[in-house]
């Protein structure tokens, strides 16, 4: 029986989950599982049910980037197979929508040749972070920036951010434990802008490691509180420890923006994008 | 001991409380109280404990507006007294803010005459409503706006809500069960504006009664969808009946927006404007 798959771009609100999927350790462990019946679903869990009870067959989703447990997405990319053919794809799109909960959306839905992959095709990923600076913290949407109340010097951290850009061996901005082959990524965009109250930090890049983006916001915070000179950057990238930079910035502030795909890569560990 | 009262303006998210405070049936209700201890705390609990947590003595808040389960607020205004002096009013609103949970916070403190008080001086109150009319809803803060995606046609909405504007019998505008004296109300503004896909209802008035605003904007809502003409608001008040207006919109798209103060008015019920 010939199966169609189909690609998802998919928004959802990461407060009450726990990431895309369960992760225990590094993204790559290869130990038991984690008890997985805790009472905290994932996003994948939830977008599978709600998949499940339109197709009525089990799915098995794959998702572009393993975000971690309170970080959002405006644009998770998710492919899935299905025997069924002849759906119209808005229906379909409607029909997953109206089993989801309200923080998970799937905002657009089509068919795509069998050769996509959510993981392999992946080209090039941004994520935002969004730092709410103001005195006082935001009572609705506590949960969708990072409160940070001390003034932050945005000029200072745009200086840093740009000397992350290029290819670099990211080792201090990564969490212990990775297990990678390699700690060169990378970066295309790393940019700072105000918006009023808004901090926003961008980052895009052909890949991450573990936790690189929440560290880079982490660290350059520090340097927009004046802790470090921008200049410092360097010095922390040639380190190679992640002792060197700043501290991990929390979760609840990062958003996978949007995911590009290309040609097929040769990729040791599907699971290496996870944030 | 002489005492001092304070002047508090707060914001809150109503979704994860039980609304200002306990009320059961009509805001004026006699009978015995409902169960306090079923998990789902108050505002005004949550306030009660944080003001509490600073001054060290017991202190009975008072709130302009004993809003719903799920109404959020972006201007309450409470009142307490306490025998403390010489508190400056910045670092005690600090502490109590410390003190809260991320969801509400103190926006001004100040120290007012003994002769304040906050439900007994209300001159005008203003709610807002936010729907949310677009084809998918809201990911980022579903519970901050009602999600309707018909599209409403929000020039007979306005036609219509200019019609309640005034001084009318609201009694078909209120949820049955109120008991009060008079139903007799007076409208200051009651507005419909689109801004991109939020639709705002603004109300203003000198008093409301319970769910007034929700079933305003529930009718409003109906009159947008076209199965009302705008023209029937004048029967509806005139009939004098709940039956004849529309469907109570949900509390989540509800916000206190501010409170103003006047003379003290002779109210027969301090628990007069619950929404």
């Amino acid at each position: 029986m010939s199966s169609q798959r189909y690609k998802l771009i998919v928004g959802y609100r990461g407060t009450a989950y726990h990431g895309w999927q369960w992760q225990y350790a590094a993204p790559n462990w290869k130990g038991p599982r984690p008890p997985t019946g805790l009472g905290i679903p994932t996003v994948q869990q939830e977008l599978k049910k709600a998949v499940q009870h339109v197709v009525l067959h089990p799915v098995n989703l794959v998702g572009s980037s393993r975000t971690d447990a309170g970080v959002h997405a405006k644009g998770q990319v998710v492919h899935f197979d299905t025997p069924l053919s002849q759906i119209p794809a808005d229906g379909f799109r409607r029909a997953i929508n109206h089993a989801l909960p309200d923080d998970i959306l799937v905002h657009t839905l089509e068919p795509v040749d069998s050769n996509f992959h959510a993981i392999l095709n992946t080209a090039s990923k941004r994520y935002e972070y969004r730092i709410h600076n103001a005195l006082d913290r935001q009572v609705f949407g506590h949960d969708l920036a990072w409160h940070r109340w001390h003034p932050l010097d945005t000029d200072a951290m745009a200086v840093a951010a740009e000397r992350l850009v290029g290819t670099h061996d990211f080792m201090s901005f990564s969490k212990a434990g990775h297990n990678r082959e390699t700690t060169v990524r990378t970066v295309l965009e790393c940019s700072v802008r105000r918006e009023g109250a808004e901090v926003l930090v961008g980052v895009c890049g052909t890949g991450f490691l573990w936790h690189m983006v929440r560290i880079i916001v982490g660290t350059l915070v520090e340097v927009g509180l004046g802790r470090y000179d921008a200049e410092r950057v360097g010095e922390m990238l040639a380190a190679r420890d992640r002792r060197a930079a700043g501290a991990t910035a929390p979760a609840h502030g990062l958003y996978l923006d949007w995911v590009r795909f290309g040609a097929a890569r040769d990729r040791k560990s599907p699971a290496d994008d996870a944030e």
